[in-house]
């Protein structure tokens, strides 16, 4: 598997005062990955290859089917193959234990097709909103500010990928203490935050309480939904944060910093828990 | 609608020094919108309200369900309410002309529970790329080297939300003497470029000959799709391209420049355009 996280490639470069030249160049590599589980396909994701078996469990977490390691009896890869008749390594089975319910794959997809367009405006909200198994996050864990503002940074250091490509995100946990527990790198950043909190399933350890996670990008609602659904109690991104994702971390007592960088940030929800 | 671009916060300033402050912040507002085709719901997306009818005729571009102002009959918000029982704006529904076939949701949905484990690699590729109805880009359009340097500048002096929120992504559409034919913003980068193929679509412009579109971030294989779908010969980004957008830009016939910042930029695909 290794060497599909990069690909090489010839580009002409042109410099600012307008001379070119033809030189090697190293890309993030992008590819489908299908979801099933129990054999029954749930979803399609772009993303990096590698890690592949966390970012399905993390999906899963995130998409609130399981939340706990037992649940998760197995994981494979499918036989796929490409035209030449080579394993893709594009198509994972997740096998869940017989007392996990398996998604409601019909209700996930058709909820808006059986909605009364009267009510269809709420019906959409509450369908964005997922039921978390870990509910309101009463971690009573505090953060030592300048902790958290050297994650951007200590993100960075471990970010193996980017340093190649220049084009992958990347999602750190880390300790009260400010040790790194997992990172994981990919062209999309929910992917790299589902690989953490997949990892994290697989190694016994959600919830996760007394952690934070560092994201390279913005705090999207996604994301925080995602730290929220692992019992992640702080969230730190080094760019913006959007409206639905400060209002979600408030309802979802959820500690939110975001752009984190230079030293400095803001804390939009849950300052209780930085000293 | 207007107002509903950003949202004030309060938030908590650390300084790098370690000083605190409180003060006002604006927030890039995200909020779900559902689309509708005759009535059936077709998706869900995250997006900044503003440009929503823009938005989904983009998005029903992409998806390659129409690629003429003429099938698309009519867009509406529906009556969604939210708990106070205000007007959401969260929903619109799109009326396509009788000669036009509505999505098959069925199978957009479907397709991957139905193909055999034995072939499942091939078969999610396979969904992943999309008839496009324009065919392979032909454009023989040329542009300036020095007008693609200048393309994230022009774009950048436009980006009105991003100014106030640092939150949100840009598409600009450039025609090759450097006139800006259409701007959006939007907190998804997919969004913005939706936005700016369905202005186009509307317009009665689809295929995008003679144009180039820039973008905020990097070049995912989506985004290369989405310009393909629209009949864009060329698309430039400031930061790196994965993997798949290289490889479906040359098959595509697509122009791509990424890491196109501080005047110089890389070619990956279609150079011949460039002078």
């Amino acid at each position: 598997m290794s060497g599909r996280l990069t690909r090489r490639t010839t580009v002409e470069r042109r410099a600012p005062d307008g001379t070119t030249t033809r030189r090697e160049d190293v890309l993030a590599v992008e590819e489908p990955l299908e979801i099933r589980v129990d054999g029954t396909s749930f979803s399609v994701t772009m993303r990096t290859p590698g890690h592949d078996f966390d970012l399905v469990a993390g999906f899963l977490v995130s998409e609130g089917v399981i939340w706990s390691a037992e649940q998760l009896v197995s994981l494979r890869y499918c036989a796929g193959t490409d035209d030449e008749g080579r394993q893709t390594f594009n198509v994972v089975d997740a096998l869940l234990s017989a007392d996990t319910p398996a998604p409601d794959i019909s209700l996930e997809r058709h909820v808006y097709t059986s909605s009364s367009c009267g009510i269809c405006g709420t019906a959409s909200i509450d369908a964005v909103h997922k039921a978390t198994h870990f509910g309101h996050l009463d971690d009573e864990v505090t953060f030592d500010a300048r902790l958290i503002a050297s994650l951007p940074d200590a993100l960075r250091e471990q970010q193996k990928v980017f340093d190649r490509t220049g084009g992958v995100h990347a999602a750190g946990l880390f300790a009260a203490d400010g040790s790194l527990l997992c990172l994981r790198e990919d062209v999309g950043r929910h992917n790299a935050v589902d690989k953490v909190v997949g990892w994290a399933l697989r190694e016994g350890r959600l919830p996760l309480r007394g952690t934070v996670l560092q994201v390279s990008a913005r705090a999207s609602f996604e994301l925080v939904q995602k730290a929220h659904m692992a019992g992640i109690p702080a969230l730190s991104a080094v760019s913006a944060p959007s409206s639905l994702a400060v209002e979600h971390a408030e309802s979802a007592g959820l500690t939110l910093v975001a752009f984190n960088r230079g030293g400095g940030f803001n804390t939009y929800a849950g300052a209780q828990r930085l000293t």
